[in-house]
């Protein structure tokens, strides 16, 4: 796993040589303070963006999240064309016949500089591609807000992508725990939110139906690609505010995500749903579709 | 700040030798791989000890909350006798006339190693004991969890003391936006939970009060030993679940918490609150009496 340290300029530097600024490090040489507010507090952002070909996937939607988690934590604003060549850089090292990933980070740095940190993981994607086809099991959990919290509580940050993932990750072991795969959180005043890694996209007949964002998630990339591809077969696309007793109904569902891409729900909280497998492997062929 | 990595052993184990496994860090010397889970995740636990004379205050409560946090989190248990050790060790490089404090870290390491990484930060305290007396304003911010959170989705961690502070971070913020110092969170349906590093301490009479744990806060360390010094001195100590309104009836609240102490809080959402000069130095004093 390739890793890249940036160093991280302000939004109006107009570098032309950014190579200076990427430096790939020797595996497993740590090159983290412990004292940064990455580590320390979980105080930073991230996008984790699909590599096909050896090319970035969902680029500027992935650079304009970042730039909105920076902006909702107050973190200074990424320098879009420092990061775009660092990501292209990061990408270009794995192997151009693999699907790949990229983890790209930007913390709020040691307390006090004011000087964020920033770092580029890339890796090979691997083990996540038998579920496009076999699909996944997902139960429901409460992520404990209701569907206001994002207008109401804005330091509450959601909506945005923060390094403070423990809760994500602690929702993904009670999953195992309940012998699924993965979850779908709801609000608790009953709404479909998102997955703690991925987006939720439903099928209802001829609609193609993602959560709003208004209700504290993210806006979701591969999402967007997702959508492109259904009004292109003709589907309606929109954001709904969903309730959760509507899973049920869905004619198919779906957890995508950058590197996992489109993963068919097959059981959600134990029932069985209904699963579209040729949509699904159309889908995840568009996804898969290296980007001009 | 003296930086300590620790080879963190398993609980069971039984090394005569603890020292071997702490190793300090020449100064600024990154320690830390990105790809840990503490830095890519927030996935982790911490403590913060303070430390007077050469002493880890509270250790015991320390000790305790940290493998309670551990457990929420399904990490390795911590080995006590390890922790104890290194982080006397640790504050041993603190001077002995200086007031200083430990953050005490353990994450769950690199992905799929099923070892975690664990360090000690030691620092000199300083800069926030003019508030002991001159006190802080303090406003209250919705945490977005119902009271009953704690026990309804324990998959959100309510009552773990997780490096995942970006949350934590900005209602600070947002407090200094509104032009105060700190934070009192409260539930959505109306009760007084923690601060975002401190607990609430709060006086009505000659009760002193602190808000249940079982509201999904963690266990106060300072405020255990704000309990003992009230005790002594005939006050009747109690958890209660506290609504927001009673915040504005108190006739003392304190923010304590190990290194900062208690700040007496002067101003609560605008409004005055009265300060009680006497029992708060009275109350320091206590906290900074060095443990036998």
């Amino acid at each position: 796993m390739p890793v890249f340290m940036i160093d991280v300029l302000p939004a109006d530097a107009l570098a032309t040589d950014f190579d200076a600024t990427v430096r790939r490090v020797a595996d497993g040489v740590p090159t983290l303070d412990v004292r940064d507010l990455g580590p320390s507090r979980g105080d930073g952002v991230f996008e984790t963006i699909g590599v096909v070909g050896g090319h970035p996937q969902a680029l500027d939607a992935h650079l304009s999240r970042l730039a909105n988690s920076a902006s909702l934590l107050d973190l200074p604003e990424p320098n879009e064309a420092q990061w775009r060549h660092a990501i292209r850089v990061a990408a270009s090292v794995l192997p151009a016949d693999r699907q790949g990933g990229l983890k790209v980070v930007l913390t709020r740095g040691l307390e006090g500089s004011g000087a964020p940190t920033g770092w580029i993981v890339a890796s090979q994607a691997a083990g996540v591609f038998s579920e496009r086809e076999a699909g996944i099991q997902v139960v429901t959990l409460d992520r404990g807000y209701a569907s206001d919290v994002a207008q109401r509580a804005p330091w509450l940050l959601a909506g945005a992508k923060t390094l403070s993932y423990a809760v994500n990750m602690a929702a993904l072991r009670e999953a195992r725990r309940r012998g699924a795969d993965d979850v779908i959180f709801v609000t608790s005043d009953g709404f479909v939110m998102e997955a703690p890694t991925s987006t939720v996209i439903l099928r209802f007949g001829d609609r193609i139906v993602t959560p709003r964002t208004d209700i504290g998630i993210l806006p979701g990339t591969s999402q967007l690609s997702v959508f492109a591809f259904a009004a292109a077969r003709g589907f309606h696309t929109l954001e709904a505010k969903v309730p959760v007793a509507q899973l049920a109904e869905a004619d198919a569902a779906w957890l995508v995500s950058s590197v996992r891409l489109a993963s068919p729900i097959t059981r959600l909280d134990g029932a069985e749903v209904n699963v579209d497998l040729e949509l699904t492997r159309a889908m995840n062929e568009a996804l898969l579709a290296r980007e001009a």
